[in-house]
């Protein structure tokens, strides 16, 4: 089996994955991987997920082999029926086909190429290597982040007790340069999921999310009997939440445009998550994906208070992955 | 010892190495490696090599380093008594005698300059690796592709069962750059070693390969009593084949010279490998060692059908290069 | 605890950890760090210290995770309080405190930034490492190299026997660009500290040390009651010296500055290491901490001849980075 998303997974299975995750603290060895292998492809940079899946399958017995195609590794075209005259060397057919005679489980890590959003939103540099390989395919962030979904609802399970109920702000803030909307993305989906009231805190409806994600999240805080809510009001937003999850990301009207976007980015620099806008909450857990940029997305204040869980959240990461590569290779059962 | 060249094996060494490969399939796990380490030097991009010999080590107990000389590591300098004022911050002779206190083999990927093949020919980073070095080198592609060559011939023998008196092609394909003759120098030196019929097929004599392995090639196939021959005719070398191997390469008499070398390179499109010519054959099995450009080099409708063998020989890579581990340190008695 | 200079150390820890990488020589397995991980930051290239530390991890039981922050993982902030519209994505407050919760020893290469010295030797990076990490820290070279320094002591042990009263050269070369003084700074330190007389070789005085690294150098040979001498004479600086160590470095006046200093640096092109130099020395043995530009630095028949000791100091980097594994995780009891 595959994890692309956690909306793939029912809601026994869930709990299965976040259950193993939290034993896995504290019994970190396993021959889960004994003698198994894990490519793990990054088209992008990373430090968190690489080192954790790295460390991750070290614990479960196995090896992990990282590439990275274009660099050390040659370019792959993915899509279908093309005639290859450019600077792809090779097919995912290939690839795909190939590292599954190799390996147990691919990780792949695709970014968005932030040109036209119609076509990143299909998703299909991941769902070609699911297409194509015969063994499972983890996501290690495309246009959302399981994986990130995961170690926050391990933070939120394990800093709010259950999280039913309680109330959760996810607030865009600004950064420099247009980012993905995947952890945004993911955060609503995982909240909603988890039966919380879920605020989306943006500056104004340019910033709003795919309908996609938008609807889960409807969905599933209705099926909980809880509210999704769309906020462009700081103070009202924070006011009274439980958990305060920041992230910033490009305004999708303007995909691919960044030049015309950047001026309005820059006026919502106010907003960085500081103390003032912290008090308003209920006495809130704050949290982060990471990586994050000091005093643009959040003051060194709210970073260093007893208050922010990133470090946990970002620690949960390691317990969730190899939770996972237990779920898709059948060690967990 | 060694592993430069499979020329250097004799018969019965060969035999055992594939066999040993061959047993690996069912027994992949084994002690060989036990607590040693392999340095991985890419002077060039992988991603079948490094990850199948990461994967093999791994298998056998030990661990594989990847150095990239140039961009993670120091470059290097391989010729003998020479002041470096250039960009080179050591010498092979350090290189190699360090490493040799490191590690228990030495596996290096060194591809041609392309600039004047009378140097590249020579195979000098290699062949300075296994001077300076006093544990095992592998090749892992300079001017040939040894590994590439255990892996064809464990595929004609699981294809074919005994190649000897088996056809067997080797087409020349387009490719928009003029690349390394490795692969191909290598295709027919195993097939003749093998004891088929060799046919090698390109667009006119400028696309000859190097006499070095014409005559390896023409030698072998007389000591079995077979035939080399070399064709300018797609329908007459394709007609009666058991099996299709397939790769593109820049013609020596342009190298190092590709401006004048492309708009002949342009006219030969049609050598891509198609159902059409495949269908000439006896019936026969298609492979090429990966990387692959779809619908250049050869059609979706055969890299799809299922006598495309490529992902076999790829995954014989990783059976191959343990025995040859084995074979170099000695564990494989 | 952390190793980031070897003057942290007292005399009996010095000495424990230098009799346990001369025992590791012989029992190289161990398993001392079964389970655990080990990152290992590159900011700058290598190719001794990655692969004896992954050798070496490996050797005693562990993984090492290699990362390339600003190349494979995202760039870091150093400066506390910043506000970071800059290029780095995170701050190595989140970076430290993240990958201590990941591995459980963490290795930092940072070499200077060549711009401004007194900014330079503040070894802010790795200082800061220490500083917001809840592992152990480990230099693998800032303006010190510690880890070096524990191989030359162990290189002038097996070769001199008891270095107590034996003397030292340390020699400036040429090199075409303005290298780290690190070495330098290393090899003075850690000869006076094992009783040698120690003599500095330079140009002129605008090729002196950093003072701090004088006056460590004058006081430890003054405590043994031993000589540190400046020397820019070469003929008497060769004379009769047991050991010759050579390294090239930018002087400090003109640092940031290299347009300037390069003609000068041309002008001492006659301090490279030859034979006839050598033979003032009494029957010395050589060495250099390696990369060596081979005709820049020292001669081939210089590298070649037996006194040259410099592949031996290189190997004792993996028996003296095992021993420190080994003491700053406490299995080194």
């Amino acid at each position: 089996m595959n994890f692309l998303n956690t909306t793939d997974l029912d809601d026994l299975t869930l709990d299965r994955v976040l259950l193993a995750a939290e034993q896995l603290r504290s019994e970190p060895q396993q021959d889960w991987l004994a003698g198994k292998s894990v490519a793990l492809i990054f088209l992008n940079p990373s430090m968190r997920t690489r080192t954790s899946m790295e460390v991750g399958v070290f614990q479960l017995g196995g090896h992990a082999v990282v590439l990275q195609p274009g660099k050390d590794a040659w370019g792959i075209e993915f899509e279908p029926s093309t005639v290859m005259h450019g600077e792809a060397e090779e097919h995912i057919a290939e690839v795909a086909a190939v590292l599954s005679r190799y390996v147990d489980v691919i990780g792949v890590r695709a970014f968005p190429k932030f040109v036209d959003w119609s076509v990143d939103r299909q998703d299909k540099v991941i769902k070609a290597f699911a297409q194509y390989s015969t063994v499972p395919v983890i996501s290690l962030e495309t246009i959302t982040h399981p994986l990130q979904e995961l170690a926050l609802a391990l933070t939120l399970r394990s800093q709010l007790g259950d999280p039913r109920g309680k109330q959760f702000l996810l607030t865009w803030t600004y950064h420099p340069k247009p980012l993905n909307t995947a952890v945004a993305n993911s955060a609503i989906t995982i909240a909603s999921r988890l039966g919380m009231d879920v605020t989306l805190l943006c500056p104004n409806e340019d910033f709003l999310l795919d309908s996609r994600y938008l609807d889960i999240a409807t969905t599933q805080c209705s099926q909980h009997g809880r509210s999704f809510e769309i906020s462009h009001d700081i103070a009202t937003a924070y006011s009274g939440k439980d958990f305060v999850y920041a992230k910033s990301w490009g305004a999708l009207p303007w995909y691919g445009n960044w030049a015309k976007q950047q001026p309005q980015h820059h006026e919502y620099k106010h907003f960085i998550v500081d103390e003032e806008k912290m008090s308003k909450t209920n006495n809130a857990r704050f949290s982060h994906c990471l990586p994050l940029r000091r005093n643009i997305k959040a003051t060194d204040a709210v970073m260093d208070a007893p208050y922010c869980v990133a470090a946990e959240e970002a620690e949960n990461r390691l317990h969730a992955q190899k939770a996972v590569l237990g779920m898709v290779t059948g060690a967990l059962s």
